[in-house]
């Protein structure tokens, strides 16, 4: 069997993992070739690729980023995407593609799969947004990294006497505010899914001051946004430079939580360390094992799949019930959180 | 209400975290009192006791051990265990006890229960062996301690062409050994479930060495046993002060295999590093939801069961089923692994 | 004896255990009394303590922040400062004052000591500038924390094919930017000691992807600014709110880079994870050291002193030398980093 | 200029970052060309070697072990070793050779060098026993290892009210116990230059539980011994197999304590994680620099000299020297920490 592989969207700690699982299981176990494409889907619709053997994956285990590249390119871009796919598969003798990626990766896989080639995906995002899996690689390490970076900042904020404001990423999603935010001991989060009313964050953290607390730990998911009607917010603009301006809802919060408390409330950004670097070991096993049953399912031509955690299970679901909507914290996580907004 | 809760039996990440959880949602969202036994059931069949309110959790949340202390005295080791325990709980007032602890500590559940206790049971173990839930805290903390000294160790027995024999803990179930094993990329993995042939053993990492490697990590779980009539193995003796010796299943492998492969095999015993200290940030979201999902069932009253996590949801499973039998590694977890013997 | 000791300044990795150490050492082995005053000199000018105790020192070793709290009050900014710091100190029959702090921290402890107060001044930055000392404690955590954050994002910056601007703490000296920036093998470093040209910044990453690399990750302190005349650089300003918008020379330097080389340039603000949460080993061992020395001094009456780190021994030096100018990276630390601009 | 580097002795965090450094050092503003002598003195001896360009050395410096593999063989051991090395070196043009190395390592340099060979060394050891420099890379890593471990360990003696008996390394000198004994707040430090008394180890242990404590952490450096006199002390024996055992200083204390104390007692072997991984971002610089000054050394022909650090500075110093005799922890460091024996 010949088999591709590719990453594509935002990194994620595991990638590497997964590659490197889907040589082995294929080249030691079936006797497979594995070629990578570069880039993400760029590298299959140009036809840019490169074979991966064992020698190729050494060491790569454990280490961030992703040996093929990424891009942000996806086929439905371009009109005839879908055909110059099509294309370089069968003129390279591809037997099935696994495509590793998010959202919009496996909808684009979805779209491929449609059209006839022989997909199976592998869902990665840090963020945790995709349905149909308990769970996604590179989630616990940014969860681990948002976490470590609370420890640290909560001492500071307690010798300071100040409120933080720590932001972390999630873009439509609460996941990664949630759980580090609880394993840190937050006094608020502040997610998505539940628009904020900047009244009673202030409440919520001015009962800790009241209380006798001198200091205060707000995480926040950066597409945090205010109820509607309830704050003004600014969402971009422009700098001396006329580039667009990073909205930044840590940096606007800090300024109304000061202004409210009258104490001093400053913007932490944790940004990119969230998505780089070594995987924790719970991904590096969520990844190999994602490699593997990824190859199984080539083998048994189970197209127009993914592969998922249920429980402690790898299973395999619709590439169509996957990318449907995202995965939203749902209601009873929050009441779990007494500080969730 | 008035809710007891003690921990029991060997040290793990995450017991102060669910002792946090169960006075923060009890005073806080409930208005009840609670109190801790110390040192597990010695201070309930004592009646050994200490108020626990918001102060006393302050800042414990991502500490290791516990602050009520811990031991491995079992009510049923005492003659009148269940009546002493009974007569406490009566005398105290108590409306719900919340027992903390692994296989032997949710078995005395059990019984203390039968016998009409309100008994609320939150499952522990680094082993990750008890059934009825996907995985227990401290696991996750476990495997992650193991990961990171296996990782520092495979850069010197390939500077030193070394074979590395690395002891995990796991006396009846080989979890830590197989996650820590694969999220390393360990070359053999040794587990209690498997009693290993020292020539398969042998075999498997003689061909590394033959394909040119120059160097091997062999993971082997601390209760691995060598399949019977297979190899002299020492299963302790005593030593110049006529107390036993530790067997150390690490030891002597290395001794075997530097003899059969002809190449420098040392052992490394990790020991209790991996059960203690600051807990991972998935442990403690786990140990925070036990504990607040505990406080329900007891508000609920529903008594004679454990906490458990089924998937992403934290459900309560009857005591009875949880204990029935060791969750031992399936078959097909194996099948993933190209290096478990 | 009767001492008082204060933590003052910035929060800095390692003043728990500069008071533990105090303490260890006045109560264990001279039999003395300890009090701290609250919040750094704020304490002191109004009386404001508490008794110290080996218990209250307890397990605070390896935490972060300072259980004494601090602030940025000096005795200076108040015209009847030095009297009521005198008083305090007669009044309470204090014989000895230890306070740990920075630069202005030290400057106020000379005054103090110019007035005729006993002081021995303990140094903390975690920036690294204060003369006479080899090296502060907390610098080597900062240190750690920045390269454990750059490693995380070189396997972003490649995966994405992007330049990463990461910027760390210095107003003042480049310290932290050469240590992480070397230790991480950065591609080129900004301190504040050399005014940077952004058209040789732009040709020294400009080589790198003439070279075939595809991502570069520069360090730049905060304090780093463009050479007179050379580049538009927004030094402020004010947001929708009227409050001054931190500058911020990544996220300008990311706009410049990115309008020059033609390639994707992100910044990420390390911020207050520097300064906070568990000190490394090396701070540590420092810390505990400088505050054990301190107590000597005391006992010797060796006042108007500081401790120093100097090679491996622990020295006193005069109040007055220390403070007299910042330590600043010198040119031929400069030379042994090719990427320093 | 043609330069030969070599590693030799214990692997030591931080090895393949001076081997980077030389490189770039030389090839990059000296237009040098590098060689690399494969498993330390052996590669030179036989003249077994490998170019190493800026590609060669890309990705290494943060990880752990050496790219150019290690072994323990010295020239001394051979008749001809002196003639056998000189040859290559000639043989090969080489103008100058690094080795990178211990106290043996070291004095082999010596060694050659006084036999008219050009060479340049730089000291390793984990050890931090090498006089001349105020410390050598590797050292502090593993304090910060062993560090880790001890907080980990902390808080399971104190939930099982335990005696835990830490071995960490060091034969013949007591660095790593003493640093990682203060940074972790060890109840009592073992090391070699101070024969042990049993009975006043357990006189100091006896008295932290005489004051209510209930557990306390001992370091003991792997070459500590007792007193003449004091006891019974195993140095060995053979095991079932006739192979020599490892005497365990730790073990043995564990059970000589246990009996004395009348309290549960256990050994932990950090063992070799000590010595292996991702070094410190302190071991990264001090590395970096030690390789660029080395290089520096042998383009002004300053040979029969060792890179040493020295305050903030990195010096040369006569190898004849650096291995005169071992660096031991001097007196006056003891007074500092009360605890060691």
């Amino acid at each position: 069997m010949r088999i591709g592989v590719l990453t594509s969207g935002g990194d994620c700690p595991g990638l590497n993992a997964v590659i490197r699982s889907v040589v082995h299981r294929a080249v030691v176990d079936h006797g497979d070739e594995v070629v990578g494409f570069r880039d993400g889907w760029r590298g299959l619709l140009e036809g840019d690729h490169r074979p991966l053997g064992l020698e190729d994956v050494a060491g790569i285990l454990a280490t961030g980023g992703t040996i093929l590249g990424s891009s942000r390119v996806q086929p439905a871009q371009l009109r005839d995407g879908v055909e110059r796919a099509k294309e370089h598969v069968v003129g390279l003798g591809i037997d099935a593609v696994i495509p590793i990626g998010g959202e919009g990766t496996l909808k684009a896989a979805r779209l491929l799969s449609d059209a006839g080639l022989p997909v199976v995906g592998v869902p990665k995002t840090i963020d945790n947004d995709i349905t149909s899996t308990d769970v996604t690689f590179g989630f616990d390490t940014a969860v681990g990294v948002a976490t470590d970076a609370l420890d640290r900042l909560k001492t500071t904020a307690e010798s300071h006497q100040r409120v933080l404001i720590v932001e972390v990423m999630g873009r439509h999603t609460g996941w990664i505010a949630l759980n580090s935010g609880m394993a840190a001991g937050a006094h608020a989060i502040v997610v998505p899914e539940r628009p904020f009313d900047i009244e009673e964050l202030t409440e919520v953290v001015g009962k800790r001051f009241a209380d006798g607390k001198r200091f205060a730990i707000v995480v926040v998911a950066e597409g945090a946004k205010p109820r509607e009607g309830t704050m003004a917010f600014e969402t971009g603009g422009t700098d001396v430079y006329g580039h667009e301006r990073f909205a930044g809802v840590a940096r606007q919060l800090a300024v109304e939580l000061e202004q409210r408390l009258g104490k001093e409330a400053r913007p932490v950004i944790l940004g990119h360390v969230q998505r780089g670097g070594t995987p924790s070991a719970y991904d590096r096993v969520l990844a190999t094992r994602f490699g593997w049953h990824a190859v199984e399912a080539a083998h048994r031509k189970e197209f127009g799949m993914m592969t998922a955690l249920r429980g402690n299970d790898i299973t395999l679901v619709p590439l169509a019930d996957a990318v449907e909507q995202l995965k939203t914290v749902p209601e009873d996580r929050y009441a779990e959180v007494e500080c969730v907004l």
